[in-house]
């Protein structure tokens, strides 16, 4: 299967939604994608399924601060040289490239690194939707070793770094991110087919596109794309979606700090009576309350859409008077086990919360 | 020539002088060198001006805070982790190890390394005594790339860091040491043994063993050691040695910060009137005032030796009521270029002090 030019903005769109508020502001990997495709470069799919076991799969992104990224536009050689560093340590050449994580410019900086080295990439990531640390992979909780990582920034700077413990990877790996001015592009967790096929969420590309496939259909037919998101993802393993909250952006704390964009978004209701909506977020949207009532809470998925066009809103966009719709998503079974929520539940992130899977 | 049992005391006391305050606790650095000739290991030192044109000469050291060094002991296969991702990232192993400075432990590192390797040291470093910056050397003064370079830390964690700018270097290196805790090894500036010839300040390995057999020496016969330290100095590349202030001291300020040991000292005078003396320093002593007439200043040497022993005090070790005397000590020629006061002149810290080499 090939992604051609008509689903680079499908998928950019999804892959936003499932984002959950992180991975980066979509657009910039969308326009570095489509140059490549317009240049005559082909960017061919994958399904992990098929991959052959001993194949080498080198994952490639991007890390740090969203904000950052609106204001330190990549070069493009970044991810090229981070995956190149990691090829270099292993001796040998990467048959394939796979996203980390859903969101964002995260779903197609692979995608640009296919089409740039001509290697397909594999329609399955590591953490079905985006998270903030490096270590929230569901590859790390499968026994995939994190490094050796390739980090480089738009300078030409780059670093491989080897570590046997995926927290002091992220820790080493930030530190090295704000230095390089606040963000970075990576290649770590090189894989084999046998082991991306037992450690990934797969057809989480696929999933992408045709999430934004119908957010941009229903617009255009008039039909409500929440209705139709809701009654999509419930035949999938996300198993559930559902609108949790609408409402008027009243408030928002945002600040850049430690290599994230870290805050609170808060939501008026659109009914005018009732406990406002508070979302905290670390890149990615952590948990939403009502008043004290927890709504919601990672893993699960937690997307601030345009309450007209459902689009979703990624954080580093948020603004007051926004008119919003926020919509939550379980997550496939492999991210709700108890290794998974040890990797990236609500006590990974300090929350005092438990874990109830979303229900419809 | 070998450096023995009997030399190692004398080298780490003399590398202590010439490292002005900083270069990390000597003691550590000599007990790792010890314990390699104990267990049999030799270490041959090699004249720089007889090294071959094409050799591979790879600089190992230590960086970080002082302060933390002492705290958290390094072991020992830090520097050869280093040294290693240096020469996988070259394809080509070193002929040699040499030290990037002259003080404390970092110039013991290089004898343990070569002890280890059974590879010689090379009798010359890149900065003539301790500067607190990877990028204060003569070998970047010189056009010596600084990287690749390989940074490891105790737990087995490493990076290897590539970048066409020294203080791009600097920087990140200085992230990199910060997460790995405070303190890191490394191995940098690869170089020719054309280069060496070129770049290097040359001998002072000998010369910091010599300074220490002064000191050693003057306390058994009860010389006066300060006395004979100016004298031989003067016969040496270094020029001048003069005393500057003597007294106790009464106030320290010292903290553990953005990965250095930053602070003020400040003496009274043993006359008893007059104005005190306050040495700031970042790692190392960088500018000596009496009142607000500065005495000395960076690239010279200002040490603080002990009042009776003369041995000198490194600036993590500290403490008020120290009777002490500082002695101020000028700096070879290849140190005092436009270049090289650019790298690491007064205006290179932020002082507004001029540079007025000591005169005798």
């Amino acid at each position: 299967m090939e992604i051609g030019l008509d689903d680079v903005d499908d998928l950019c769109t999804g892959a936003a939604f499932l984002g959950a508020g992180g991975g980066g502001d979509p657009h910039i990997g969308g326009l570095m994608v489509k140059e490549q495709l317009r240049a005559g470069r082909r960017i061919e799919i994958l399904d992990p399924d098929h991959l052959g076991e001993d194949s080498l799969i080198i994952p490639t992104a991007m890390m740090g601060a969203p904000t950052v990224l609106l204001e330190k536009i990549p070069s493009g050689e970044e991810p090229i040289e981070a995956l190149r560093r990691v090829e270099e340590a292993l001796g040998r050449k990467a048959d394939a490239t796979m996203p980390t994580e859903v969101g964002g410019i995260n779903s197609t900086i692979p995608l640009y690194v296919g089409a740039r080295l001509g290697i397909p990439v594999v329609d399955a990531d590591g953490q079905g939707r985006a998270f903030p640390e490096l270590q929230m992979e569901t590859f790390a909780i499968n026994g995939v070793p994190g490094t050796p990582m390739g980090i480089a920034d738009e300078k030409g700077d780059s670093a491989c770094l080897t570590t046997d413990d995926h927290h002091r990877m992220e820790w080493v790996a930030r530190g090295i991110t704000i230095r390089f001015g606040g963000t970075a592009y990576f290649a770590n967790y090189p894989m084999s087919g046998a082991q991306v096929k037992r450690a990934s969420v797969k057809h989480t590309l696929t999933l992408a596109r045709a999430i934004g496939g119908i957010i941009r259909n229903a617009r255009g037919r008039g039909g409500n794309p929440f209705e139709e998101l809701e009654r999509f993802i419930a035949t999938t393993s996300y198993g559930v979606a559902r609108r949790i909250y609408s409402g008027k952006i009243v408030d928002l704390d945002r600040q850049t700090k430690e290599g994230f964009t870290l805050g609170t978004v808060t939501i008026d209701p659109d009914t005018g009576f009732g406990p406002p909506c508070r979302i905290k977020f670390q890149n990615e949207n952590l948990v939403a309350w009502a008043g004290d009532e927890p709504l919601a809470v990672v893993p699960d998925i937690i997307a601030i859409l345009d309450a007209e066009t459902a689009v979703p809103i990624t954080n580093e966009t948020l603004r007051f008077g926004q008119r919003v719709v926020v919509m939550a998503v379980g997550v496939p079974e492999i991210m709700r086990s108890p290794a998974a929520l040890r990797q990236f539940g609500p006590a990974a992130f300090g929350l005092e919360e438990e874990y109830t899977p979303l229900s419809g």
